[in-house]
């Protein structure tokens, strides 16, 4: 059973703080949309699914105690919470998707009561997440195909069930795989600067009894040369139209190491993670986070006082190096420009 | 200035304990052989020249009190010495050359008295170290003519004066660019396990004033594809006679990087980093640390309990992927194989 990230609970939303873990699996509450908004920010909700349910259960949270009596004000209120919440983390595009799915849902239901209203709104977010346990499913059940008995496969930061509603996107795949008898040998890297290899991906992994093993993430490039690896399955925060994706940070170096090498790299992420608006990579928001997360480990400072510092907390994958994208209406293959067309009217529809 | 990383005084080895900065500039002695051992064991003294200089002076340290009356028993004494301190650590090479060094120091001045024969010792401990000084200066001088105004520089791990008993081999190269006024622009690798980027390189090139930036190891490729990078020049552990050379785990993983963003990529490193006895690196023993390197950091558990890890220490480069290598008899070319005897036959004369 993957591990409840994110659910709706006596009109509050209850996740698990990420931030914690493997130290420690703890629940934490969020009753207003400041405390959402927050966990967000600090990662204690993260991944792109996770953070589009996130923000989907977040508007809830701000409308659930507005006073509008007419649609014209609720409007104000929920345009209000929008606009705050989106300023929580600028490159998931699920995110916008979440908060924009819950704008038309309200504008679609205007003529109903403001109560009916918030209703038809939490009757949205609760979709929201169950789609994505559906997604989730499909994606697993497409990328297994993919898979072949034995493979030793390399993943980076944690697209597991952490990073969604249920058992994730690039690790739902490992999961249906194991699931499938495959007896894969999983690689993560740890991931810096947060950890979320090590902390997230080794513990869901390892509690599924699913092989894994942890490395630095430099040491990737030598796994690839000395022991081997015959796949790297990651997911993704945002994918513009022509299938350049971004995910975390060292997701790139990866796609590079694996061309080197002659591995396929596969990128597996929801519809609601393309971004069909944006032609290239190039357009896609970086978010730079704080210079203490280099220069500190677990409140131990590592570098000298001062130093500058480069933390791009994401980077771009040129659809190039990207082998295909398993997604929950299919695989896609290059030339993605094209075969992401269809993705997009179905999605659309 | 260089920090004195490691000198003799009053018949001890006194050190820079570098497993205790930037927090702390803290010098240790070591008495014995076995303290030493240990210093290198644990990394309070590493990089591979200071390895090579840390050899020789264990030698004297561990010969200093032996009782022995005539040459073979002294010899006895010597060789068991020298085959204690070749365990400490496995793969830089320069350990091996500072021990043989002294063995043939010991055996070409074997009619000498014993007491004749310490001093010849430490003198030839003192030598080595005065050598190390000399070849920094010219690893420097050669380096800095492949260095232009305003490069902006990649580096991993640490290869400066902490390596070394002088500036350093890739550093060496940074610090005497510095000091021509090219006014370079640094970027350092934090480098996991160790973070030796993040606590001695960011340290020292922030305290000789050059303009130095902290990254994960991860974001180095996003570094190369977004703000550009002009070369990388590391140091090595061990090169053999065809030019591939081993060095601190995520040096291949750069080598790769650079090539796919054609990138210059240097290695610095004196004479005594080479094995010509090695047709390639594929006969480079590799070290491989301890599990709680990769899963805890400074004492804090980051991954779950019982998790497998991969945490070589080192990996290797090909010559293939190397622009060219730094020594202190000039800059050596491809093909290496051919290029590289003539280093042979400069440095066994």
């Amino acid at each position: 059973m993957p591990v409840p990230t994110i659910e709706w609970k006596n009109r509050k939303v209850r996740i698990v703080d990420q931030t914690l873990l493997p130290g420690k699996l703890k629940f934490i509450y969020c009753s207003d949309v400041k405390a959402l908004w927050r966990a967000i920010k600090i990662l204690q909700v993260r991944g792109a699914p996770a953070i589009g349910i996130a923000a989907a259960m977040g508007v809830v949270l701000g409308v659930q105690d507005s006073k509008a009596k007419n649609f014209s004000s609720f409007k104000r209120d929920l345009n209000k919470v929008i606009k705050y919440l989106a300023t929580s983390r600028p490159t998931a595009v699920n995110l916008f998707w979440g908060l924009e799915r819950m704008r038309r849902k309200a504008y679609k239901n205007k003529r109903l009561s403001i109560t009916r209203l918030k209703k038809a709104l939490l009757s949205e977010a609760l979709d929201i997440l169950k789609e994505d346990k559906v997604r989730c499913r499909r994606m697993g059940a497409y990328g297994a195909r993919l898979v072949r008995k034995g493979d030793r496969i390399l993943t980076h930061c944690n697209a597991g069930g952490l990073a969604t509603a249920d058992y994730g996107t690039a690790l739902g795949v490992l999961f249906r795989a194991h699931k499938e008898g495959k007896r894969i040998k999983v690689y993560a890297d740890e991931t810096r600067p947060l950890l979320q290899g090590a902390r997230l991906t080794a513990w869901e992994l390892k509690n599924a009894g699913i092989d894994v093993t942890l490395l630095c993430d430099d040491m990737a490039a030598s796994l690839m040369n000395t022991r081997g690896v015959d796949k790297v399955i990651v997911g993704a925060d945002r994918i513009a139209a022509n299938g350049d994706a971004a995910n975390k940070i060292g997701t790139y170096s990866l796609a590079v190491l694996a061309r080197y090498h002659r591995i396929p790299f596969y990128v597996v992420a929801p519809s609601s993670t393309f971004d069909f608006d944006l032609r290239s990579g190039k357009e896609i928001p970086i978010e730079e986070r704080g210079s203490e997360e280099v220069t500190q480990f677990a409140g131990v400072r590592t570098a000298p006082k001062g130093v500058k510092t480069y933390c791009p907390a994401f980077d771009v994958t040129p659809a190039e190096l990207i082998t295909a994208i398993i997604t929950e209406e299919g695989i896609f293959r290059k030339p993605f420009t094209k075969t992401l067309k269809k993705l997009k009217k179905v999605v659309s529809c």
